[in-house]
């Protein structure tokens, strides 16, 4: 009988957790999933509860009652402070070490300010759930303060977000903010005018959504435009305060400064003692393992692991639960028949990002699309690829609503 | 022109601002609601918030969006600190004081502990949004801990939940969480099991739900009692710590401890310098004015405003909005021609509390209604209630849900 501990619960190791229920059923092989949440979080529509359109709960499920039909799974819900490799123990802050024989690790990434960390709480990453309320809160109370304020100069710095990073969450932020504010708001205030908000997009590289091809690029940044986005790109981002972003020489005031840049994988590296890459990702074999931790596997952006074409894989949701459902079944087979564990290969689904109304992009490799289609099949992935009956309905009647009256109902400042 | 501060946008201030915009439109008199949140908070409902089976967002809806129709009034999300009678002006924390013509005091009140503020930090009360967040984190997190606890006396600790006051806040949170713990949380533990959960729900008096006919304190205490609620009455609380509640002798280990007793107004009468009663409400008139204190109102919970029968009007919602509509519509014609101001009346629209599923109890005064037929007009009538069309259908939808499902899609602990 052997135990499978599997650090994590985003896409990867949910995935994980699966496959090993549904492979290890009726069998005596135990799999803890352990998380620090007590919810899988839907992360693609993150940015839409951090400008209101979406609540919390839409876009979470407990990872225990999406588990709960898996009897060999147990769900803990507990941090994990450290590893201990040759005791194959992994530590908790509060109890007893947990012992494995398989360990999976995919605990993700989270935001780095570029070694500026006192930038951190000025402009705040959209990675949890507490970032998203942090951002919806931050974005409504600068509007309420611009209403208030009698000095125009200062008014003009309270209506102006500025964005840094120019990936998919940056865009998607962009032009939600620039949605929330030229429709959602523009009847609500008597001396502000949320229309006239100046919304910036930093990107230090030549063009946005750099992970796409670059006619998608220029569509984006099209589109932005429309939307009265400001898009600057190569535009090294020199100092942030709680009032402003500096870009060079060129000093911008800001009353809203959201981070979408730079993103760093977890502790794991350093928790099993292994280099890892610039970004703190664990190189892993083509089957997922970590060289020289036997029994010891890492998926999802914790991991660089290398495509076809000797790229290393993109931090996407898909390629965090393909590898997911890889090693879950991989395992399986290991623990049941002794089957070798075989090479991860990545399908490539489709990759997207949404700008707003009527506007997205799909690049599926062999084809790209953008536009009305684009955005509507975004819509319907997104809602597809959502867990749980409840939230697809919720998020869809939402969507409709926020669709025909402008309308984006979770504005709380709390 | 004469400028009208409302301070508080729940029930009565909000009912207030909005029968003077309607009233005042095209004058140029000029309404000004104040409020520290940005949103009007449907308290009725947020137990459901505190147990998972609603979102914030779904009992929430900005100030401004319901008042943005308003062309006279405006929303001022800011922290009142005081009143200068005399100066007339309302003095903010962060702003210049706001002078006023007339001033309505709609600012509630909040749980008071009897003098033990000590126990206000293991014994949360239900009046905020941060409240419900609080409670559901806690009750969520008992339920996780008691799954990964070896003592099973502990565990049995953990798995108790105690409700101090047997008002319609105390039973409808009791026979919530009975639900929550019998029936949605049934299958997701595997060493816990929460059908066994213990809840006691602590009354001082002779029975619960004081206000209401005797006949239905007792259908409620036998719907309780099927629900597994053990109800205490005649039990006064001496102690309480973060993992135990005592009435007189007996000791009582509790994992999570709520409280729903004793409410206390605002500062309101701090603030003027009048004389309140035992739970800090400010004595009105019959036209709901401030004796001595020229132009000032005050509604709601903040208010002391006996009836008909000389009795104090119970705090509830439908007494705050119509003491909100009454003093709108007589300051409108007060300002717009002189008209003395009226006096105001309670109509008793009938006032109601459920236990759980199919158990309910209604008294118009006139009649009363307990079981499947009240249960279903308290969901009518709170679809009814609620502000905004979008909330009306994402809570009906959610309670469909629910009902057929006995899911709660809000289990977050953040």
């Amino acid at each position: 009988m052997a135990t499978i501990v599997i650090i994590g619960g985003g896409f990867g190791g949910l995935a994980c957790a699966q496959a090993l229920g549904a492979g290890l059923r009726g069998t005596a092989h135990r799999v803890i999933l352990v998380d620090r949440r007590n919810y899988h979080l839907f992360q693609p529509l993150l940015y839409q509860v951090a400008t209101a359109a979406l609540s919390p709960a839409d876009i979470a499920v407990p990872l225990r009652h999406i588990l709960a039909r898996y009897r060999n799974v147990e769900v803990m819900w507990g941090e994990v402070t450290g590893i201990d490799v040759a005791r194959r123990e992994v530590r908790l802050d509060d109890r007893p070490p947990l012992t494995w024989d398989r360990l999976a690790l995919a605990t993700g990434g989270h935001y780095s300010w570029f070694g500026h960390d006192d930038w951190a709480v000025h402009a705040p990453g959209l990675k949890t759930m507490a970032d998203a309320r942090t951002i919806r809160a931050r974005l409504l109370a600068a509007f309420e303060r611009a209403e208030m304020e009698t000095d125009p100069v200062r008014q003009r710095q309270l209506m102006t977000c500025a964005i840094v990073g120019g990936g998919p969450t940056g865009v998607e932020m962009a032009g939600a903010v620039a949605e929330l504010a030229r429709w959602t708001l523009r009847h609500d205030f008597r001396r502000a005018d949320p229309r006239q908000t100046r919304i910036v997009l930093i990107e230090a590289g030549p063009r946005v959504l750099a992970g796409f091809p670059e006619s998608l690029s220029r569509y984006a940044e099209t589109a932005l435009a429309k939307l009265g986005v400001e898009v600057r790109t190569g535009a090294r981002v020199t100092a942030i305060s709680a009032n402003h972003v500096d870009i060079g020489d060129e000093h911008i005031p800001a009353g809203t400064i959201l981070w979408a840049a730079g993103m760093t994988a977890s502790a794991a590296g350093r928790w099993l003692g292994v280099e890892t890459d610039k970004a703190g990702r664990i190189p892993v074999a083509p089957d997922l393992s970590v060289p020289d931790r036997p029994g010891v596997y890492a998926i999802g952006d914790t991991a660089l692991c290398r495509g076809a074409d000797g790229k290393p894989l993109p931090g996407l949701a898909q390629v965090a639960q393909q590898q997911g459902t890889h090693l879950g079944r991989a395992l399986t087979r290991n623990l049941v028949d002794g089957t070798p564990m075989p090479p991860f290969r990545f399908r490539n689904r489709g990759d997207t990002a949404v700008i707003g109304r009527h506007a997205a992009v799909f690049d599926f490799g062999w084809a790209r699309l953008t536009g009305r289609i684009a955005w509507l099949l975004w819509g319907l992935v997104h809602i597809v690829l959502l867990v749980g009956f409840e939230n697809r309905v919720i998020v869809g009647a939402q969507w409709l609503w926020n669709y025909f009256t402008r309308e984006r109902g979770a504005r709380l400042i709390e």
